[in-house]
C-alpha cells in the first residue's frame, strides 16, 4: 500500500462518534479524509472543519457534514499532513499555502495528528525552505528583516506573478538549511511587523503517524 | 502654547540635513510634520516616510519630499504619537488603525522619538484599549483566543460595518484594564494565529517628549 495511504487511513482509530475532526490538506491528509468518509457512509456522525477549499469540497462529496470556523471554538482531533517533522514534534507547514488556516485549526485541537511518509521524517527542520505569510504592504521590508534571522526568503510566484494567500497576503520561502532553535525562531519571526504567520508549528502536535514500507504505520505519541 | 504643539515642535531639534525621517500621524505628530515643513521651507534637505496617507498629504502640500516604504531599509529617526506611554519607553498605538505600518516604520528607525500630551503618560498600560490587527477569516476564534489572555476584545466598527485597516483586515480593541507585562503579552499575541500585530511597542522609544503646562517640553531619554 502507498505509504501517504497507509499513514493517512491509520487516524481513523482515533476518531469517535460525536467528534468534530479538522480535515487537512494535502497528498497524505488526503487519504485520512478519504477513510473518514468511509466511516461516515458507514453510520459514524462526525463533523468535519475543513483547512482548505478544495478540502472542503473533497468531504462535501464524501458526505462529511462541514463546519465554518466562525462555528467552532474547540477541535476534537485536527489531522493533518506536514512539509517536515522532527522526533520532538516540530512541523514545518504551509508548502501549499494555507498555513493561517491550517494553524488554526491545530491550535484549538484536542489532539492534533500528523500524518506524513517516511521522508517528511527528519532529524532537524530547515531543509524544506519555511512559508512565511507576510502582508502585501512594505513587503521587501519585511522580507529584508526576515532575512536578517539566518535565511534567504524568496517571493513566492505562481504563473510568474506573487502567489497570493486565501488572506490576500504574500509567502516567502525561506530557505536556512537548518533550523536550530524552532521555538525562538517561531517568536522571532512573529515579533517581525508585517509577519502574519510562519510555517513553524512547534509544541502542537501530539501525535505523528508515519507510513512504513514494512509493516504497519508507526505512530509516535507525545 | 498648545502642549500636543509643543511636544511635536520640539522633534525639529533632533532632525538633521540629510536624514531620512519617519513622519507620524495623529494630533501630536501633526505638528511635528508641520515644523519639518518651515525646515525644509528654509533649505534643509530631508525627505520623509509617511505612516498614512493623510500624513503623506501634509507632507507633499508642506514641500517635503516622500519616500516609499520599498525604497527604504533604514530610517535616521522615525517621529510619531502615541495612545499611552510609560515611563519605561513602553507604549500603545494604533488608535488611529495604522498600527502595522507605524511599526514598521518604527522598526527600521535608529531613532524613534515618539510626542505626547501630558494625559499619554501613564503609570502602567492597558486603560486605552489594546488595538490589535486580526484577519477576517475566522476573526471569532481569533478574537476568543485573544481574551484567553485576560482582556475583552470589541470588535471595531466604523459607520456600523467592522472597520478595515490598510491591509484588509479587522481591529479588536482590546480591554485589559492594566497590562502587567507588556514584553510578554506581545509576544503572546503574535504567536496566536489570525493576530496580524498588535499595538504593543516595547523596546522601540528612544526617546519620549511630553508637552508641558508651564515651561519648555519635557525630554525622556532611553
Amino acid at each position: 500500500m502507498d505509504l501517504k495511504r497507509k499513514a493517512g487511513e491509520k487516524v481513523a482509530e482515533y476518531v469517535e462518534d460525536g467528534m468534530i475532526v479538522g480535515l487537512g490538506t494535502g497528498s497524505t491528509a488526503y487519504w485520512a479524509t478519504m477513510k473518514l468518509g468511509e466511516l461516515v457512509a458507514n453510520g459514524m456522525k462526525i463533523k468535519g472543519v475543513p483547512t482548505s477549499k478544495s478540502t472542503e469540497e473533497l468531504a462535501r462529496k464524501l458526505g462529511i457534514p462541514i463546519l465554518e470556523m466562525s462555528e467552532v471554538t474547540q477541535i476534537d482531533i485536527a489531522i493533518d499532513g506536514a512539509d517536515e517533522a522532527t522526533a520532538d514534534f516540530s512541523l514545518i507547514k504551509g508548502g501549499g499555502g494555507a498555513l493561517l488556516r491550517e494553524k488554526m485549526i491545530a491550535s484549538i485541537a484536542k489532539q492534533f495528528i500528523v500524518v506524513i511518509d517516511p521522508s517528511k521524517f527528519v532529524k532537524r527542520l530547515g531543509q524544506f525552505p519555511l512559508p512565511v505569510e507576510i502582508v502585501k504592504f512594505g513587503w521587501e521590508l519585511t522580507s529584508s528583516q526576515v532575512s536578517s534571522l539566518g535565511c534567504k526568503p524568496v517571493l513566492r510566484q505562481e504563473d510568474q506573478v506573487p502567489f497570493i494567500t486565501d488572506n490576500e497576503n504574500y509567502i516567502v520561502d525561506c530557505y536556512f538549511d537548518s533550523i536550530m532553535d524552532p521555538t525562538s525562531m517561531r517568536t522571532a519571526l512573529n515579533s517581525i511587523p508585517g509577519v502574519v504567520e510562519n510555517g513553524l508549528f512547534v509544541d502542537m502536535a501530539d501525535v505523528i503517524i508515519i507510513g512504513r514500507e514494512n509493516g504497519p504505520a508507526e505512530v509516535l505519541s507525545d
